[in-house]
């Protein structure tokens, strides 16, 4: 399994991945979920994927590769004219490499992957996309401005609850990292370290990109901190009487 | 879907199921999820269900049937020497009812319905089970002293953090409405009432029985209540830095 969240607020768009792959309980390995493509002061796209780790990766590498051959490839994550046209790619490359794997039919099923896609191309409104295994794709709105893929039950609640477009950065932090504590805590499938990208709007740059290991000290007061404050805000509530 | 819990504390066993069944989203109905035999001064048993209605309306109906008409049938609920043995015949009943349901062999994905059980029978410990499809059983232990059925994964971090052997009725009444919350905001298959049963331990009667409506003004009190409570926690935790 995986986590893996994209959120929109008026500042920009903040992204976590958890790194944790796994085809078994005893076959677990740690492979970054998050690619960033980047022309400095035109665009910025990330990138976050769930699902078959082949399928992933051979997407990404047909990403990849078309960005390294442009004179033998007609669209890249670095041409594409919108976010629109670059979700559509993405969406046609998994499709492709579903299709090569299962000959006989897509099986979504068995190879299926799925994808979160944001980013800002100049000229254009920052925009976060989310593709499906079939290749087709939703984009997010004012009424809901992330979109989760992978584990996304246990980490649900407390995003609906507490996000707001207007928060800070820093808030918003915040708020994946609770998030993520509880999916950590809930399903071994979902493995630290996380990577975080921040992209502030209009900067047609990363504004921050961070490896969040395991014993780092914020994670951690975040981790500590929602345990304690859950239990003091459960014994706040009125007990029961019959 | 659905959503029940049964959870044990020192005091005895706390039982709360949802009533909404759906074959769809536009094909919504209430049924009661909660069914209970009694002996009094000598066992009570409670069996909570979730998965194919028609399996678990089946399962009942047997074990009534059964109830009823003792001198054909070999065990019952009311009769069944132990706890154990009446998680066996539930077992033994719902391997029937799906092999009956799927002649071609027993598909569990199909028909297949899980059950919480427990009760205590005079001279012995209460006790608590879970109860699969395939018809085999687990019981819970000081370390995992509850089960849940149904959409189980919103409710579950507040039923791990918070829970306590030493809890009262009260709060645990209060844990339990708080995980239902999560669950029905989360997931639409699961609905309003909800049934409440507390059995206190080596009284062999039920010590309260309790529908709880939506407009339960204990019940709003803990749902709106548990929303400004989580938002308090998160504002308290300290926001990221860079």
């Amino acid at each position: 399994m995986t986590y893996c969240v994209g959120l929109r607020i008026d500042r920009g768009l903040v992204f976590v991945s958890d790194t944790r792959t796994n085809a078994g309980v005893d076959d677990v390995a740690i492979f970054k979920k998050m690619h960033c493509w980047t022309r400095p002061g035109e665009r910025v796209l990330v990138l976050l994927s769930a699902g078959n780790l082949a399928t992933t990766q051979a997407v990404v590498s047909l990403l990849n590769e078309r960005t390294k051959a442009p004179e033998e490839r007609s669209a890249t994550m670095l041409e594409v004219p919108s976010l629109y046209q670059a979700a559509k790619l993405v969406g046609d490359t998994v499709k492709e490499v579903i299709r090569q794997t299962a000959p006989e039919g897509q099986n979504a099923d068995a190879f299926g992957a799925s994808f979160i896609l944001g980013g800002q191309i100049k000229g254009m409104e920052p925009r976060l996309f989310l593709i499906y295994p079939e290749g087709n794709f939703i984009e997010a709105g004012d009424d809901t401005p992330f979109f989760q893929i992978g584990e996304t039950k246990y980490g649900k609640p407390i995003l609906v609850r507490a996000h707001d477009a207007k928060m800070s950065f820093e808030e918003t932090v915040k708020l994946l990292l609770v998030s993520f504590d509880s999916t950590l805590k809930s399903n071994l499938s979902v493995g630290m370290p996380l990577d975080l990208i921040f992209y502030e709007r209009d900067t047609y740059a990363v504004s921050l990109e961070r490896r969040i290991e395991a014993d780092d000290p914020y994670f951690k007061a975040i981790s500590d901190g929602w345990s304690s404050a859950l239990k003091d805000a459960f014994r706040s509530l009125p007990d029961f009487s019959a």
